[in-house]
């Protein structure tokens, strides 16, 4: 059990960000923390509220899906994370929230166009919306399915997770991944603000254009690329 | 008068949570607590601040309308909530705010559609929104009224309260309920998130459509269904 | 100097609820207190920020505008809480703010419909706006001629100042008032939100309707008629 | 090194507003403090946190762009900041934030008419956008060029930086400037306020005409004109 101490403290600290940066309210959102040596990752339990974690109530799964420890249930969205972390090579935290701006474009199904450097400091393209999941897929394993449904929207849309750490499910809302539990939730609230800004540029004017295509590739760039010279060389 | 020192408690905490979740400014917003054991239920004294309420100051009161204890004048809006506990029998709280995006959506005069999972999670159909109170109602007994309208509004539209915890009284606002006083003022905020993101999502797109039919069942079974498997079990 | 102590107490403490409650940045919002016994008010000083105000910073002035005492300038508003004190018989405290939403209706130049009863409740009409001050007036003298101007709108829609204690001046913002500094900072923050419902119901609706008269004045009474029966009978 | 003491505390405090006023999450903001006697500004880290920054952690550049001391890199945006400097002369601070409104206009490269007076407080015209940055200028030395862009804007538009302390830079986000880095960021605050004032006054007139010109200008020399009266006489 103390293997897992370590990846529980991280998913508990990055399930702390939710409330912080106002994305959920109550339970609505969750944040998971994978090792992919040990192949496991730890979870917030399913509806607790976030005042009452504690860094044992982590639960924590492995890629069969199976519940390795943890007393309470792990979130109801658990497989959605696992199928993430068997997809997207290389990843190792992910959250999903019902942040109000990033669920109004999945609501809309809209993918959110870039508008500004803001959007292409973290990709240089439109973040993805999944189509609805068919009635099959919902009547077979839900969760699982919301998962697939992701990973299906990518390879379908020839995007890269590694380009574009975020997508929206139809009808329900964002999922963020990153190099780190911490990382991904960072990038639910830059979403989050990323549609707020996209949501109030279409209200000034409904037809406004993407960036030109030489900004966004500076932008990612000068974060992402292998010349990159923002920060301090270690994020 | 000891008997209610539960009922009094129970109501002040749901009261305090509307400051707390910025469901109304100054003193827009009531909840109430209900025993149905005793027949009585607990509610704020009228037009005073939360930041002066206290579990003392919460008013007791029958089914019959009888005010049984407490120094003060209950809420203008009692009679309403006697109601909604006379005609939505297992209801066990209420909850009246002025929340902005609720109030917007009772001015439009509009039912909230399920545009997504967040609404579904709550209720598999559109949040109803009731007509004008006529001019012979107004007349009569107008908080009073007021429940009569939401009963009524139901009975019409052939909704079941304990499927939808929630209304819209046209032109002016939200009522919802719970099985606990507690529960009614969580409804409240999620009915205030879903009115944002519902709005939000209009802005998009003004003919966004609603969640297919079989993904609004399987988020409100999820969560409510015979095999519910949201949460620890407790809910 | 004395005198007026109270009144520079009730002065400070009615500004001090523009920061808490969000109606305005910086030193963009004034109260004043006004003592009709003592044909004198007391106003925030110009220019300094609501962290650094002390109950002793307020300035008095009397009604001819000679200022009484305090080492600052007065707000240089204090010539518009003066006309308004002349004009509006009866009336105890002036807010000035800039809340956003009422500037808004105020730079849109409209007046702002009763949607609902959170607007009945404090007024069973519209907000009246003014229209732009006119070139000779902004020459002659631009706060005196602001109050003029307030005054003048209400003559020419014959609107109350008892009946609904707020205003939009065009291209400019909102000015309220009321029985007392408190009660003046109340109907700012009380405008304010009722701008924001009014917003948002357009959004949804921009036909929307105006509530049916016999609902408006049934709300406007139950806080303010005869019969008035909101609260514990002392507001 | 510690002839810069002072200028790193003037920066750091006046970078620590950013959070506190809500203008930029995580690191998307900055804020330089310049002495025109040394020939020297500091300048906010890249990429570091508002919470980990200390006095000591400004980084001190000259007017050719090189580093002068601090162990960390400077923002990346420093060279922007730097041409400011040098084509406008007389300004003592820059700052940068992506805050939302102010983004959208950008977003939707459209300049911000001058529909009130809290606009006009800080200038009788409307606040200007640039155009895209050319694709030459992009893959020559982006944030130098963005500077440049700035400077252009104002040239090629006729305004004096001493009457308009702000830009859009189109697809990008604002810049203010001002007499001190403390009152660069105080125009920060402003101008979002300002952009959010005008996009809710939109949304109600989308034909919303701009004040009058005589208001325009009143307002803006009563605040900075030769005869100005707001404030204490010190600002």
């Amino acid at each position: 059990m103390d293997a897992y101490k370590t990846l529980r403290e991280e998913a508990y600290e990055a399930n702390m960000e939710i409330p912080r940066r106002n994305l959920a309210i109550y339970t609505w959102g969750n944040v998971s923390a994978f090792d992919p040596g040990l192949g496991v990752f730890a979870i917030k339990p399913s509806g607790v509220a976030y005042g009452e974690l504690k860094p044992e109530s982590m639960v924590t799964v492995d890629l069969d899906g199976r519940v390795l420890d943890g007393k309470l249930r792990p979130s109801s969205d658990t497989e959605t994370h696992r199928i993430l972390y068997r997809e997207f090579g290389g990843i190792r935290g992910v959250t999903h929230t019902h942040s109000p701006y990033a669920v109004a474009w999945a609501q809309a199904r809209k993918p959110v166009p870039v508008f500004g450097t803001t959007h292409a400091d973290y990709g240089a393209e439109a973040i993805p919306c999944s189509e609805y999941m068919s009635e099959e897929a919902v009547g077979n394993d839900y969760e699982l399915e919301t998962g697939n449904l992701i990973a299906e929207t990518f390879r379908k849309q020839g995007k890269n997770p590694a380009h574009i750490p975020m997508v929206l499910v139809a009808g329900h809302g964002p999922f963020t991944w990153g190099n780190s539990a911490a990382q991904s939730v960072y990038h639910a609230a830059v979403l989050e603000e990323i549609c707020k800004m996209a949501h109030l540029t279409l209200a000034l004017d409904p037809l406004a254009g993407e960036l030109p295509g030489y900004i966004k590739r500076k932008h990612w760039e000068r974060k992402h690329g292998p010349g990159a010279y923002y920060g301090q060389g270690g994020q």
